[in-house]
């Protein structure tokens, strides 16, 4: 499993709050948390509020680098931003996200190319978000057709679901489970899948409950990836023994304690 | 989701005191928090150290029946004692279990069809329980076809992929999720899904934890009932949870009390 934290986005106060006054000791302290809790690489989204994106995207890459050189998941709709962020990773980037639109897809996969990052392909486009997986998958397919066509490893490709929240959408929570399913069917090597897991949960009286129910199940469905929280320590506890159940690691009694130590 | 309280069981102590003392209050208790926790019926095993297990199956089903007429899921190895179980069920009853071979199912198919019960049939034969979800699902289908000619509705077949510890059979935990959904598509309609949950954390560390995130992922799978114990308000309230984002319940803010009440 491919852990993203999330914590990193200016969607949170304390986030908005670092960038507004470049105070660096707040974003260099949840790098470091994040990736002592099991975090493969961390996402980096400058939040709604950002008065300046550019700067403020580059200010956070910048800031992140002087403590790890970690793979970082350049979160941002704008190409400039992303560049931005491309440029200045020290290590692995990834690119957060595209849709599964043509004139998105002809503009971020040469990026990814460019900058060998990974790319998260999101199974929506112009008409929206589907209501099915069936919908969802075509997209996904469409997605891969275009990766490979520009070169791109299916190893490097990230298809996301787009999973909202069970509040509000509830019939979509099974349909990206299903979805999950059909992207593994859909060459060989398949694309990897990933979910931006929190947002299953937006709104309810026990998300982590909702969380780390729904990670397990995802990954019963094969997910690879997801982004969330890694300092939630019941839900990377579901996560490992998912991923035991799953015949991903090699149970010995300690196995928490050995995945931790990884 | 339907659900089999495991706990009026002779292998814990508890019961198996009160079947050698003929204390009734010990085991109404246990039928009652049960049925209040969430169960939709009661296993009923006098467990591997009763004297006289057919009167010891007598009692406890005229002792569960003097306080509820919830179904009773007759849980023994011994012929006699499953007819003398099913006679006295004031309620509907369960025949829990058959294998996969022919004389056992030659034996139990009928009885069920006599006392109109419905029956867990496990994915296991004489040459013992497979490897991997392919040869399970074989057998699944023989039970199936088995159980069509007798005339037994699909719906009160319930197949057990036979789940083993995860510290001595890890594999087994993949591939009895794959089993789960290949018996999906056995027939239409399918048979219905059961685990006897518990027994996949036997002796690991954190027993409820690994319950709760492998009854999620099963329920993922296509899961239609689990033998656990419903007293375990943490297991309980992942299972809701995994049904919700299932799209089995309607979401409300209060779903899980909203199940409960129901």
């Amino acid at each position: 499993m491919f852990v993203i934290g999330e914590r990193i986005n200016g969607m949170f106060n304390d986030v908005a709050k670092a960038i507004k006054q470049g105070d660096k000791a707040t974003i260099q302290d949840l790098a470091r948390k994040q990736m002592e809790s099991g975090a493969d690489a961390l996402d980096v989204n400058v939040g709604p509020t950002a008065e300046d994106p550019l700067r403020a995207m580059e200010w956070l890459v910048n800031t992140i680098g002087e403590v790890t050189d970690a793979p970082l998941s350049i979160d941002t709709t704008k190409f400039e931003v992303m560049e931005t962020g491309l440029k200045l990773c020290k290590g692995k980037a990834i690119i957060n996200s595209t849709s599964g639109d043509k004139e998105k897809l002809d503009r971020l996969l040469p990026l990814a190319k460019k900058y060998n990052a990974s790319i998260i392909a999101l199974t929506m486009n112009k008409s929206g978000i589907p209501q099915d997986a069936q919908s969802r998958a075509e997209i996904a397919a469409q997605i891969v057709t275009s990766a490979q066509e520009q070169g791109i490893d299916m190893n490097e490709l990230y298809i996301d679901g787009v999973i909202l929240p069970v509040n509000v959408a509830q019939d979509h929570s099974r349909e990206v489970l299903e979805t999950i399913k059909q992207c593994k069917l859909l060459c060989d090597p398949p694309p990897r899948t990933i979910l931006g897991l929190s947002n299953v949960s937006q709104k309810t009286l026990d998300r982590p409950l909702v969380n780390r129910t729904y990670l397990a199940m995802a990954i019963a469905c094969g997910l690879d990836a997801a982004i969330l929280d890694p300092l939630d320590k019941d839900l990377m506890n579901s996560m490992i023994t998912a991923e035991l159940l799953m015949g991903k690691q090699i149970y010995c009694d300690n196995y928490l304690g050995a995945y931790r130590k990884k």
